[in-house]
């Protein structure tokens, strides 16, 4: 283990979220609110960063363990400082609920604990979405793209935290890469500003939601979420960007470099649509009756599936109140989730598709022993490692859902509402089903359990193994 | 596909159907009930089978894929003249409703329709119950054990119809090592009855229990289960040997045989000792305030973890109402299940723990990416392919219970009750929660819910691939 290079590159994050504080800063002295709470947590990152980047070390080289290590740690220090403005400003007085709506931020989960946010301050709410933004593209992936380049193993740091199995690189150089993804991501989100702004939203909440909706995070600045507008039409806009943003990023690529034929042969890429257009469809029929227009109905269908496929978690209707139909739609939806390579969370369309076509593989090796089987994703044949990679993957994301949900259970709300909070945890939703609802929040969780979802989370965004390496004796076992 | 020898097979199968129907016909004379509703079925099994029997084909040779589709339309036609007697006697009037009886029983599910089995005919239950008993070891293994090989190929079938990734036969034979399997379940039977008895229960009774018990069924003689006969004893009795019956049946043999040393080192039964003695405590010690007496509480709580593990579905306690930590934990043995080569469903234990080595071999990888790995069970390594189906099962087991939920979900009983249902009908458990817990039925469920379960029924017992590949057009297109 580097620990050198690991205490510089953490130096480096937490620097980062120090500069990363000052626009609600900035925000906070606009609406003239206190900025104190802010400046203070800018003071404590910047005693503990400083020192830890100005000890550059000579041995740059990180291993792959390095890599998922500093994520990991990354992220949870991220969180554990970016938590106080929330206690500092007395928005969440308990340490653990502020800890909790951090991770929540950052993992672009939008689970809350607060069961009202009209009335806080606008730094504070500012902050609060900006994780979101922060955390849905990558704070690893940021420092690459605005810092000079983090020693040649930032190949490391980068497949830690870009979700999906992804295919790598889109050009050779890691940096260059990095700014890209960060190009596309800021073009968008000023796209769908603007947009919400032409609407009619003021441009606080324009940029705001926008925040929200580019990280597919899912914090509002109603306590109705999305609905609390009333206002058709920045639905529709909100419903369109949640969905363009859970596709892959390199598609975006693709497309401005004009490299038309890989966006259409994305096997992935289809897969998205065909799921979103059949979920959208079954769920407008099934709840036809709750609505008196068709254009009402399809909105709130379109709105609802593309809400929880991109794991963004915004609502514009209670669908606890759904058929039980309409709601297992959605669940299997939280269990997909989007497409590798963008904000969203979920298994990922793509590791879907893999685990399909391993499961059509062992049929074929099932009755014919002695065949040779190759399998192919958008032409190009797949290494048996990602193949038994993307199941291996499935087996410990079940396992995972499956002691968060006993543990949970402790002291829970019963089946539904602790099974759905920690599903929408694990990939990154925000709200389930039952008490912890679109209606409701995770507010009356126990503070144990209330960690324990934190983590959950972060498992969720990382996708498990930097985590569990973290967490693993073997890691911090000198050799 | 031969089919000349696949009829020949199905036609041997319904000729042993006709031949267990006479048990029920005699204990219906023994009652003084009429005999009528088996020896029509009977009469029918043999107007179908006689023929088929009849014409053995030259060609006695089947591969895989007709062992497959032999026992997936094997298992369908049992169930669907085993459904017979209920509608032809009037205490199941619907052929929907006797259908699913029929499967759940041969499938060892004990799911009921029934509100009341109190009262029925002792002939009916007699056959409700002997349905759990046949199908729990297997039909194709009992016609192997009792009739004169069938072809060299006879492996194909037994491999398709005994659960679990296990080691194969017990002795070079095929038909010795279903002969034995079949002695080793007879006697266990014949102690648990015998056993029963002393402790109170009228002959009728202890016997159509215990096949309930030793097929790890479900199917009970009273509306209350076995909380009906309000004896302790009794209830101890049953417990242990579900427990015994969930137990692989290879570690009995080796027993038998004095090979001491095989039983211990069997990871698998280790780890089910571990699992089962945990769960007991923790469920024991959640639900202490729910008892006046500590004998009480820790008899209910290895009753009902006994229960569930080995997928029975018997209950001495309406476990509904029992905190949602508790329910969690069923829900947990639920998915595991039993031990491979048991008449147990779920996952089985070992493919539990091939799925653990597969995750952490995974993480030796992705940490070292040029280190050679070897998954080993009981000492022995175990090859990529037995890995590989491990978890490959585990995601079409999933997609499975997501897809069956989804469909049951329109026009059900909302999610836990939906959930749990395609849970204990795809680990062949019997009752869930809600809706379908051991106060409740499946009677609720449409006729078309009602269809699927009972196909999600034979999905579990036989594993999945049987029937998967026998409803793929691929294995009925001509080459």
């Amino acid at each position: 283990m580097n620990y050198r290079m690991l205490g510089y590159l953490l130096g480096l994050i937490l620097s980062t979220e120090a500069g990363l504080l000052l626009a609600p800063t900035a925000t906070a002295l606009l609406y003239q609110e206190s900025p104190l709470p802010f400046l203070i947590t800018i003071a404590a990152l910047l005693a503990i960063a400083v020192p830890l980047v100005l000890q550059r070390p000579k041995n740059t080289r990180i291993y792959a363990k390095e890599g998922f290590v500093c994520v990991a740690l990354g992220w949870i220090l991220l969180s554990a400082f970016g938590a106080l403005p929330f206690v500092l400003s007395g928005a969440i007085p308990h340490y653990a609920d502020a800890f909790f709506e951090t991770v929540s931020g950052f993992t672009t989960t939008g689970a809350t604990i607060l069961s009202a946010v009209e009335g806080l301050p606008y730094g504070i709410l500012f902050w609060r979405s900006f994780t979101h933004w922060i955390g849905g593209m990558g704070v690893l992936v940021f420092v690459l793209a605005v810092l000079p380049s983090a020693g040649s193993s930032s190949i490391h740091l980068m497949r830690a935290e870009v979700p999906g199995p992804t295919k790598g690189k889109l050009v050779p150089r890691m940096r260059q890469t990095a700014l890209i993804l960060y190009g596309i991501y800021v073009l968008l989100t000023a796209i769908q500003t603007a947009a919400l702004c032409i609407a009619g939203l003021p441009f606080y909440d324009a940029l705001v939601t926008s925040f929200g909706t580019a990280g597919t995070g899912g914090f509002a600045l109603k306590n109705a979420s999305i609905a609390g507008y009333a206002n058709p039409t920045a639905e529709w806009i909100i419903a369109i960007f949640m969905f363009l943003f859970g596709i892959n990023f390199n598609m975006y690529f693709f497309l401005l470099i004009r490299r038309f034929r890989d966006v259409l042969k994305s096997e992935e890429l289809r897969a998205y649509f065909l799921l979103f257009g059949v979920a959208v469809a079954a769920i407008a029929l099934n709840t036809a009756h709750l609505f008196s227009t068709a254009g009402d109905c399809i909105r709130t269908a379109f709105f609802q599936a593309s809400s929880i496929m991109s794991t963004t978690g915004f609502s514009t209707v209670d669908y606890n109140v759904w058929p039980t139909f309409s709601k297992a739609i959605l669940v299997l939806l939280m269990i997909i989730g989007s497409c590798a390579g963008s904000t969203a969370g979920g298994l990922k369309v793509s590791r879907c598709i893999i685990i399909g076509k391993n499961i059509l593989r062992e049929f074929r090796h099932v009755l014919h022993p002695r065949s040779v089987n190759v399998t192919r994703l958008d032409g190009e044949p797949l290494s048996d490692d990602t193949c038994r990679a993307a199941s291996n993957y499935l087996a410990l994301y079940l396992v995972l859902i499956l002691l968060a949900f006993l543990l949970v259970s402790f002291g829970g709300f019963g089946l539904e509402s602790d099974l759905t909070a920690v599903l929408a945890c694990i990939n990154n939703i925000g709200p389930g089903l039952g008490e912890v609802g679109p209606a409701g929040n995770f507010g009356g969780y126990s503070i144990l359990s209330k960690v324990l979802l934190s983590f959950t989370m972060l498992f969720g965004r990382l996708e498990i193994l930097p985590m569990m390496i973290l967490f693993s004796p073997s890691t911090w076992r000198r050799r």
